[in-house]
């Protein structure tokens, strides 16, 4: 059986059904990270929610940022990040894809989606943030910018990097972390979870020179 | 053996020997899609370059992103792109992923990628720039808006998805794609590709109601 390459031009994809084509256009980019973003607001309310939009912006400074909608179910997160200045960013691993998913959910402001989802928040020194105790590589990040998209209002927040908690077994020699040994999962559409297994580490590539595979695993 | 848990401070981090912080922070924001952005220039010069930071940004419209810096080896794509608004974003498979990362290599300007890495432009009715032929879910994509970072001056170049060419096996009935019968691969760090093995897809989270499996596979 041959397969056939579907051709859909812009007519047609603004003309899809609501749900389809979120579907359709949120698998186009490929693979994402899954993340827990963790916040707690000036009362002490804390909050957890899942984010699949998680991007490096820059190594020095460290930066990172996420994609928010105003009125998304991370509304909690984006206020709480705006009052206290401070988040944390923990990797999901496929011990705990099921309950990152549920965090999700539309659960009441005063509600702890932790409790709601059976996630143990954990403290460090220093940050006001809770962490995941069950992600193995964990940040702090202090608020920086937000940052609105005019095309579709939605936000680019933007954070430096404070404090980093990993498990030591990944971190390699030349500072890269061994994310599949975190058993750190991706994300892809809207729903589907993913472990990976490696292909392998290619060199710095230059013109004319053939790429060799870093052999270090 | 237990493991330990390494925390790393911003002092300790912005002291980092550059290529060591480059490795640790690339790694931090977990796995990243892998993609090839095709263009070319007002006088036909076709180019090529792998991004690892393209990201979802909407539906409806359907926006995609990515982060380029301003003097980085995809300097080439953001002066096509910024001439011709008109781009290509091609998904990287297992069949690719090492000539895929060979086009990070600082290529001069005429000197296209296409040929040096062994990859096939393929052209569609209407859209400018090449594809790559090789590529089994690609997009055509109408520059909309660049973004300047003022932290770091990267710049976040937003683009409209006009044209989606897709392998048929691979969409679902609900509008999703399964990228992993595609065999598209992601990143983690700056040089690790991972193939992905599907743990699940999960209905829509609601508070006090268990997940699901969506079993369609």
């Amino acid at each position: 059986m041959v397969n056939q390459t579907i051709h859909i031009d812009q007519n047609q994809l603004s003309s899809l059904e609501h749900r389809y084509r979120a579907h359709l256009v949120n698998s186009l980019s490929g693979f994402k990270s899954a993340n827990l973003i963790g916040s707690v607001s000036e009362l002490g309310q804390t909050n957890l929610a899942i984010v699949s939009s998680v991007i490096h912006l820059g190594a020095d400074p460290a930066l990172v940022g996420f994609i928010s909608r105003p009125h998304s179910v991370a509304r909690d997160t984006l206020s709480n990040i705006i009052a206290t200045s401070c988040y944390t960013i923990n990797q999901v691993n496929s011990d705990i894809w099921q309950q990152a998913h549920q965090t999700s959910a539309r659960y009441e402001t005063d509600q702890c989606e932790f409790d709601a989802v059976g996630l143990t928040p954990a403290y460090h020194e220093g940050v006001l943030a809770p962490f995941v105790a069950q992600s193995r590589l964990k940040y702090a990040v202090k608020l920086e910018s937000v940052e609105t998209i005019a095309l579709n209002q939605t936000l680019l927040v933007i954070g430096s990097i404070t404090d980093i908690l990993l498990d030591d077994m990944a971190l390699k020699s030349d500072g890269s972390v061994d994310i599949e040994r975190l058993n750190s999962v991706c994300v892809s559409g809207l729903d589907s979870y993913h472990r990976t297994e490696r292909l392998g580490r290619l060199s710095y590539a230059k013109p004319d020179k053939p790429l060799t595979l870093i052999d270090d695993y």
